[in-house]
């Protein structure tokens, strides 16, 4: 079967009946965010992603320091969704023997600044030429300080599922990037989309200060991550489109764009923010404790409910299926045109 | 500077700077087979490699299975290089939407078979659409127990140097494959490029239980190796070109072909056996207890002398400097095309 008929997650279920572990030190395997093994008496967390050109970013919008920030920040983002330390990373590189070198110390400084942030040395790596294009990955290690993390299927009913910052923030930024709107405008939009904040420091303290129950980092698009969360855990869910937090220059964006923000917010992906869900008297006295160490706002957006309800948004016009709207690789998405004639930045 | 006017060697110099940690935990960085870190009470060992359809492989001799081998085998070749024992991997793929799950698959068999003879499992990864060729990384993990490893820069005035096994039968299955000899002959000299047997337990053994000095893997060419590890250990070494373990049909299939069957087994590359230095009276007790524990030859190749001596070949017709001939990314090569026209399965 071609890998385009089959998708991304089905490639994915494939492979794991090829690699499946029944080792004890394998806690967490391809399941969640990242994997979690246990190395003498260390729980570590293992997150890996891949970035091509023309698949994943194009040089028109991202410069080789953009570039590097990004990579970096979306393997942060794992591991902050596992609530994980930042430890080292190792870096693969492939580049066509024309390149600068400065693009490529570039890469490396931007990969640097946002590591550096979080304690993140990177140690070693691959350089090698390609015939063509750039590939990049980036392997990051973490630890589980106490054996502690999240995972994506802890879900329960009765859960609050709420998100830190904002959505649709990313989508707006590429929009803008796209219309050839330049650099000058919406500046944290633009932010958002080339140089993203993981949230490691929040992921680390809901793990180990707030009692989450499971934890996702919404990359493919919030849509796609309640999807995700809800079948490993094995519930529903309701969210609330009102609640959904969204900047006024992101609706502004999406408005003038003939866009709708909510669409931007579910199904836009590349946020990078956190999305949990908490026992709702933890989250009485989380959301209370938040903004005395946090600067970005924490939204509750929603309940996790009984599997037979689904997974539903409530809209003013009422209530509908909640369906994974999120980039899947290899397939022809909804939003989005075929993976191999991808508009440049649309996933990560 | 264009990379190929820098050369990857250049470039990693490079990187190097931007990277550089003074972090007491990055033990050993960017300088050997594998990145040296402490976790916790652990010393762990980390190296990853990258492999790209056009540079590294093609599928015309390389079947899917046997490319997850290989590019696996590569990366278990760096952790024995520095005497680690191997735990977890993970692998990023990018791939075109028109390729067959099964061709992923058997990647996956073959990574999982040869790792699964070195107790590696496959926890994680990325797999990702490309729009044309195949891109591959693979991570890997190793502990080094004990907190003992081998580094390329401890090799000492006196030292014997030995190899492990046998040189330059990958360059002849390379040969073989490229003159569309077919696999029905010579098949030892076809395993040893399309299925090499990485020297872990040998590395282990050399390092917990034989007191080796320097170490390194023979991925790049025997000559560039012994440079590599002279030039980062300040010192010099005599090679003797008569000892130098080829096998009979790789002497026959060079010279067949036309060429110095001491070429292949100088700058081949791709063998993935280790390169070592030892104490004379350490080399004694491990000649003779060597044959108890492995099959494979273990041979004594030269002598590490003074860096005023120079790095040299000891030949019939005398002595000469003995160059680095091996493979270096984006510069035009001494025995090879420029690397974006490489011929298939050149380098690992």
């Amino acid at each position: 079967m071609k890998l385009r008929d089959l998708g991304e997650f089905g490639l994915i279920e494939r492979i794991k009946q090829v690699v499946a572990s029944d080792s004890p030190d394998v806690l967490i395997g391809i399941d969640d965010d990242a994997a979690v093994v246990r190395v003498g008496r260390s729980t570590l967390v293992v997150t890996t992603d891949a970035f091509v050109e023309g698949v994943h970013f194009r040089f028109d919008y991202f410069s080789p320091f953009e570039l590097g920030w990004r990579l970096m920040a979306a393997n942060l983002s794992d591991l902050a969704a596992m609530g994980a330390r930042p430890l080292f990373a190792v870096v693969d590189l492939a580049v066509p023997a024309d390149a600068d070198a400065e693009e490529v110390t570039d890469l490396y400084y931007g990969m640097r600044e946002i590591g550096a942030r979080f304690g993140v040395r990177i140690v070693g790596g691959d350089t090698t030429s390609s015939p063509g294009r750039w590939f990049l990955a980036v392997t990051l290690l973490g630890a589980a300080d106490g054996g502690r993390y999240a995972l994506r299927s802890r879900a329960r009913v009765g859960d609050v599922i709420a998100v830190t910052g904002w959505l649709g923030s990313s989508r707006a930024g590429l929009e803008l990037l796209t219309a050839g709107g330049g650099r000058h405008r919406a500046e944290p939009v633009l932010e958002a989309h080339l140089r993203p904040v993981p949230r490691v420091w929040e992921g680390r303290f809901l793990v180990q200060r707030a009692g989450v129950r499971a934890m996702i980092d919404v990359s493919d698009g919030l849509s796609s991550e309640v999807n995700h969360l809800c079948r490993l855990s094995g519930v529903g869910a309701v969210i609330e489109a009102a609640r959904l937090p969204i900047r006024p220059v992101v609706r502004e964006l999406a408005l003038s764009s003939g866009h709708d923000p909510f669409d931007y917010a579910l199904h836009g992906g590349e946020d990078f923010e956190l999305l949990f869900t908490i026992p709702p008297e933890k989250w009485a006295d989380l959301s209370k404790r938040w903004t005395r160490h946090f600067e970005i706002p924490l939204t509750a957006i929603g309940r996790i409910v009984r599997p037979e309800r689904g997974i539903v948004l409530l809209t003013e016009q009422g209530e509908r299926e909640l369906l994974p709207g999120g980039w899947q690789h290899f397939r022809s998405n909804t939003d989005a045109p075929d993976a191999c004639e991808l508009r440049p930045g649309e996933r990560p």
